[in-house]
């Protein structure tokens, strides 16, 4: 895809291919490391594991692996260990965040309680570090700590962006960094475990690229796609007073009314449909979407040529069109 | 304090005495590793850090090495991850609880925010794997993430406790092992690793025996000691319809009209202090507090007991001093 990565339109399903049967063994994995202690953390497992996730975290790790050229010993639980790592960050984040619906399912804080939510995060994490342990290394421990670390200091800085119309694209930047790509880098970087430094580092590098480029065209969908396809509505970044990159590109070239209209949306708790609808029309039309692709699109570039240094391989291939799912969702 | 248990009354600064040294140090490791990345978690700690926690599970990691006779590499930075994980449970287990008050001081999630407390928990959870693997060693990693995750569980038990009057004593002893006795064995456990295994366990079954008359007797000083002595208003756990040892002691020995009082507090939302302290009056009359007495005091003994399997040094007798002071707080 160097050359047109807008074109690149692989399924998760054509991705995930190559590596179909070890996706199997990271849910056994999942359903051994997670099954119920306790009636609640049982329930609770249980509709976790109805959202069926779509293990791109997990594909990232065995694909890495793979292109990594590396022994597959343990990548199966590795990969099981970095999605509850994900579920763990996911159920506190929809509790910080009072979501009622995640992939178009009521979250734990939602079905159960806002109590069980904060519990059963720290129950996910804790037998993540668990299973870690037991696999008696201490790099994935070294690596997977420090990125947990820094998810939680991004979700501070999602706290405290009080000065919605100030906020930066750096500020942005650093936030979406922390945020997701730490652990789609990590992801990759735990696969390439063993292997050398350059490839290493190279499949860390591709890691992040990829993550800046998917969370960047996440909250682009939620400006351009309907609820039927993201599974949440529309606009609903905008309904939250979550500022991200579209937002902030078009800003710089707003009327005073524009950013008037931004303002009061901003100030209106709940605002109503017509008019996050107004200020999404806005954005649009002061480039914000169009700059937000562009971004999204210079990061897919250099992941792709992160994998350049890579020698060729199927898996390879696999995580080159891994970039086209993550900038071209739904599937 | 094998014959006479009860007149043991070391307070917390005696038994710190032999390792004064090594807690300015513990403080000091808590100032290094906490030290904010970004300005809510640089408050958030600093607030932690008013609180000024009594140290008391970094004193037994400290103790029980000396105890042990190993040598004291990293005993100071592991004392103080112990401290630090007991930190970030007290913050989240606030936060589900809604509590307003640690210590006399507002808690993260009244001072800050409910999301803060999350998200701080998170933090200084996994800043505390962060240096465990920076150790170097898996053993404090493998007792540490089993207890994080039984305290995961002894949480969820707290919440699972729907039909008030018919729980159990043994369900309550699960609660307190899971709850509080876990990381006060746990806290002596590593301060053991690299002893003899005989060491090891007498130490391990010492901090357990320690930490169920710990809780015991907190459950107790809920019922017994007016707000100045222990910092939150007495019987705050009956008007939070929490129930402890001397409640389910008491239930069984309660006429109908006694018991019928007790489900009218549980059924009533924040019961009014005549109502509290009617309750208080009955269990003490039906031998409630005497009864979670003579537990804290069995297990007391078990502690005293475990400590005999250790060869005599002054370490050994500070922690046979750390047993009256849990069973006779405050200090």
């Amino acid at each position: 895809m160097s050359d047109k990565p807008e074109v690149a339109r692989a399924t998760l399903a054509d991705i995930q291919r190559p590596i179909e049967a070890e996706l199997t063994g990271v849910r056994r994995e999942l359903r051994r490391i997670v099954t119920g202690d306790f009636p609640i953390i049982a329930a609770a497992s249980e509709h976790l594991r109805s959202m069926k996730g779509k293990l791109f975290r997990p594909t990232l790790v065995l694909l890495s692996r793979r292109a990594a050229g590396v022994p597959d010993q343990d990548a199966v639980t590795l990969a099981a260990v970095i999605e509850l790592i994900h579920l763990a960050t996911l159920v506190h984040d929809d509790s910080v965040d009072h979501s009622v619906l995640r992939r178009g399912l009521p979250t734990i804080n939602a079905l159960f309680s806002h109590q069980v939510a904060v519990i059963m995060g720290d129950y996910l994490y804790s037998r993540a570090i668990i299973e870690l342990v037991n696999l008696n290394g201490l790099e994935p421990l070294r690596v997977l700590a420090r990125v947990t670390n820094e998810m939680t200091v991004g979700e501070m800085r999602q706290l405290e962006a009080h000065d919605k119309l100030a906020y930066t694209e750096e500020q942005y930047d650093l936030l979406i960094r922390a945020k997701t790509a730490s652990l789609l880098s990590a992801a990759c970087e735990v696969g390439a475990l063993g292997a050398a430094a350059p490839v290493r580092q190279a499949l860390t590098q591709f890691g992040h690229e990829l993550g800046m480029a998917f969370q960047i065209t996440d909250d682009l969908l939620d400006y351009t796609e309907p609820e039927e396809v993201t599974g949440k509505p529309g606009g609903l970044d905008l309904k939250e007073h979550k500022v991200t990159l579209p937002l902030i590109a078009a800003l710089g070239r707003m009327t005073a009314s524009e950013r008037a209209l931004v303002a009061r949306l901003m100030d209106t708790t709940d605002p109503a449909d017509a008019m996050v609808a107004e200020v999404i029309r806005i954005v649009d039309a002061c480039g914000g979407l169009e700059y937000a692709r562009r971004r999204a699109l210079e990061h897919a570039q250099r992941a792709d040529a992160g994998l350049e240094r890579l020698a060729p391989s199927a898996a390879r291939e696999a995580l080159r069109e891994s970039i086209g799912y993550a900038v071209e969702r739904r599937s």
